[in-house]
């Protein structure tokens, strides 16, 4: 009497581009769902392609291509029912998810709602979709639709589940940033409630220049609640038995879809009918399972792991280096990059001057230590002195000021690029958001590299994760002292980053007031105003700074880049 | 019994963001047009805000600022109905314009197409507009829309005319690139022949970061022949009598519109009444002229100079340094900085190395001398000596590479920003489309600057422009040899940009057909297919470089930037 459907879910990590690489991804997961014996497999959205392919969509040959890629799919799907993202062309095109039934293309379907908000410009690309097909099989119904069109309550779900659907497929590349997967299995569970339809979500992971994306593909049942889970930032291949008489006993039980009529819908929608049924036979599967939900330090820090692993792996690097001072933000991307790449491939560089104290090369040294990665001494005090002295006849009796604070830094810059230009490796940079917002960083000094990693990720949070990571380990991987001394820039005699900045507490609620949320000074309250005027005004003028930086990985809701587009020229309340 | 409308188009420059500067520009051209009794003046697309004001338009203060701004207006038009580009708020937020008349906003339209491709991201921002209203006066009837809007053949421009509007006032932020305006013109020759109506077309003039503007506003008569045209790259307040009889007049003779019903488009219409009409008594206007067209070196030299004086000055720099190498296109860059902001203001930096020949040192203070700037000189030996001596442990036996050749450019990159820091200059940095297209280009180094002044400009249109200047000048300013030696980068003995680059004539070919125009190898012919994949690739594998460069002009159809968004993980093609 049930009618159980075991749908398989291949949260996969495709690289950007690389069709034939993604492609085995999805042939290989595809044959072991057949071999789990499921019904249904589903892949994310534009998963022939990578996400976001960006300009990349602005070539012939590339839309060609994907979709070459896909009629290779199309030969190694078998008998079960795949869904596939890819970029679809008529006259125009369309991002698009495939509906393959033995070996042929059923239908396809062409997303509605094209996000053009936040990292999004889909809008720049696609033609948008407008047909709800609906897939009729022999004893089950399903719809089928890609990411941003769950999130809109009356949109392809809603319809296609008025229709008939009881499962409703959704592909899904939905980029982390830290309290989102939260959010949005609240929105699935809801969703699936209106629609009293299972909702099979299923979504890439892994590292794309500035994004990352967390897997967390779930399946919730007609009533909302979660039936399985995947882990997230990994591969896995999520197979669950739905059994879609929950869908229908749901709709008995809640009669509210009655009170709508689909037909009032201004959407096209349409049937299309597929030759297939559930029960076949199946072996036992393991039971489902929810999985436990992050702390936040743990969100971000898988998500800086695998944007920073990413980034250096796609892009064919074998190694990195960093300048390590000893300080905080070097330590945590020193281990963050040990966990992305392992500890072998790690270089540690310290660059002492002057002004570097002995507590520094003690800490930079017992971090070395601690993750097992070599590290080597290049002190800057022959150069800096050759840079003076060259430059003396120029600047005769001036005082010192920011230059020679800056020349420090674009000493150790240069030296840094030339480990990376003579031995191949890429060069990570550790400023962290708060610095990069106020400017408290030096163009082609400390913020040159080929990977900013945690750009995004202010101080405040650094300290948190760096003790969560202590705590999870243990031990103190990264220093205790590192955690507990004056944060400085050591470039000039007993400098602290006091100073010059508010404290970091204090920093970072007004960079998230400010940049998050985009509030005006009369909005922030509790810090005096003209504490938060200057950090306004430093923001605004360290435009020129960012557009100059390394990319590093998006880790909040509104990261500095495509997600913040502004202007570098700006006389909004400039004086 | 002639109906002539006195028409004033304010062509300015607005600084983003400084609504008050904006507004006091946009007050005086209104006293100014009324002054010489004209019966409308219009200004730009969001000549309020400037354009475009990117994500500041996330900021509801910064909305609620601009609308007072329009409010300051409102009370200085007088007798002269004012159309002004604004952004409008209701539960949501408009690209608009409002149509001012006796202090009061008589209307406010909404731009209908927001453009979401190129440099372009409107639906970012704006929701669009659906009305497209005809405003009546006693005598008369005209229409207003907004740049995209008229782009389009069946859009507002033609229900507007077809419901009455005798005269379509279009009003632009359209940014340059050398041979839009000629394709713009005649657009709007046709576009005004099809609705048999006049179109006033103004634009603002002036840079914003990458983007510069070219003005170019012009009238255009219901025959498609040209009225009036404003000079481009200034400040200018077009007065133009249009009789629009002569709209009425071309509806007798060519009665196609008959054919046609405004009441059958979609998009709704409505009449809105004004309390004026034409006629009243005026002095005469001088003769109506046509500008000249500009042959494509002048375009692009003015759009140079015109981009960098406005990121200069708009940021409230005094000054500017930069690196001279007695190369083409820092002489280039030299010159369009003393056009700029005049000779007084610009300091050129010779920085030899032992690689650095005669020829060089001459040409450098030859084109200085032409030039009249200041040229110092810091030589480079003695830190290049310092850095290889401390990095002498770690490279120990290694045989010099390019790592050698970037520390040379990182130490000139590094003394410029000295001076930069020192001395308050804004350093420029002189590299062009040519060469950051395939990489060669050291980052942090000849990179280093805050704005790339030529960084769309190829390398033989580089030559061009330098032929174009001695030609107009008269006399060598960039002197002879520069436009004839072998370019080279001098960073080792007897190095010439060919030795690793292919021609600069074949390269730039290359470079236009994939980067301009999408090609891909198959359609790229007459040059060696392992040419193109090397040049391909050079330009794939870059990308990670231009993303860390300044800003810099925009000058062709498809820059490097926000108007070519590429991956720089990407694995398409790339074995």
């Amino acid at each position: 009497m049930s009618r159980v459907i075991r749908v398989a879910l291949g949260q996969i990590n495709p690289c950007l581009g690389d069709l034939r690489g993604n492609i085995k991804k999805i042939i290989s997961y595809t044959k072991s769902a057949e071999q789990a014996g499921a019904d249904i497999v589903a892949f994310p959205e534009l998963a022939i392609t990578g996400y976001p392919p960006e300009d990349l969509l602005l070539k012939q040959r590339f839309i060609e291509d994907n979709i070459a890629a896909l009629a290779e799919v199309c030969c190694n799907t078998g008998d079960v029912i795949a869904v596939v993202g890819f970029v679809d062309r008529t006259e125009d095109i369309y991002n698009a998810a495939a509906v393959i039934h033995r070996g042929k293309i059923v239908h396809i379907y062409h997303k509605i709602f094209l996000p053009t908000y936040s990292v999004f410009d889909e809008d720049r690309y696609f033609k948008a979709g407008n047909l709800c097909p609906v897939f009729k099989a022999k004893d089950f119904s399903f719809g089928v639709n890609i990411c941003e069109d769950i999130w809109y309550p009356e949109g392809p779900s809603y319809i296609q589940a008025l229709a008939g659907a009881e499962l409703i497929i959704n592909i899904n590349a939905s980029p982390f940033y830290y309290g989102k997967a939260e959010f949005r299995k609240k929105m699935l569970c809801t969703r699936a409630h209106d629609c009293s339809a299972a909702i099979a979500y299923v979504n890439i992971w892994g590292g794309q220049d500035e994004l990352v994306f967390d897997g967390a593909s779930m399946i919730v049942d007609a009533y909302g609640l979660t039936l399985n889970e995947a882990p997230r930032f990994q591969d896995h291949l999520l197979i669950t038995d739905v059994d879609l008489d929950e869908s229908y006993k749901k709709r008995l039980h809640d009669p509210r879809g009655r009170k709508r009529n689909a037909q009032n819908q201004e959407r096209p929608l349409f049937i299309v009918d597929l030759d297939c049924k559930t029960g076949k036979t199946k072996h036992t599967l393991q039971p489902s399972k929810v999985c436990p939900d992050m702390v936040v330090e743990e969100e971000i820090y898988c998500a800086l792991v695998t944007g920073t692993g990413d980034y250096i792996k796609k892009n064919r690097f074998k190694s990195v280096c960093l300048g390590l001072s000893g300080g905080v933000d070097s330590s945590l991307v020193a281990k963050i990059a040990v966990d992305a790449i392992g500890k072998d491939n790690v270089l540690g560089v310290f660059m002492p001057s002057q002004y570097t104290s002995i507590e520094s090369r003690q800490d930079a040294y017992a971090l070395a230590h601690n993750l097992g990665i070599n590290i080597v001494e290049i002190p800057i005090m022959e150069i800096y002195d050759a840079y003076t002295g060259t430059l003396q006849p120029l600047f005769d009796k001036l005082k010192p000021d920011l230059t020679e604070e800056n020349l420090q830094a674009r000493i150790r810059g240069t030296l840094l690029m030339a480990l990376s230009n003579k031995f191949g490796y890429l060069l990570l940079t550790t400023g962290n958001k708060s610095e990069m917002s106020v400017g408290y960083a030096t163009l082609y000094g400390d913020m040159a590299g080929g990977f900013a990693v945690i750009k995004d990720v202010s101080k405040t949070m650094v300290y948190r994760i760096c003790q969560w990571i202590n705590r999870v380990e243990g031990r103190f991987v990264i220093p205790e002292r590192v955690l507990t001394k004056a944060p400085t820039a050591e470039l000039r005699e007993n400098q602290k980053d006091s100073d010059s900045l508010p404290p970091y507490e204090e920093l970072d609620m007004l960079i998230e007031a400010y940049i998050e949320q985009d509030r005006d000074v009369s909005e922030i309250g509790d810090i005096k105003i003209e504490n938060i005027k200057r950090v306004i005004s430093l923001i605004d003028r360290s435009e020129y700074k960012r557009r100059q930086s390394p990319p590093g990985v998006k880790i909040t809701q509104r990261a500095f880049g495509r997600d913040r587009r502004y202007p570098i020229t700006n006389g909004y309340n400039r004086d």
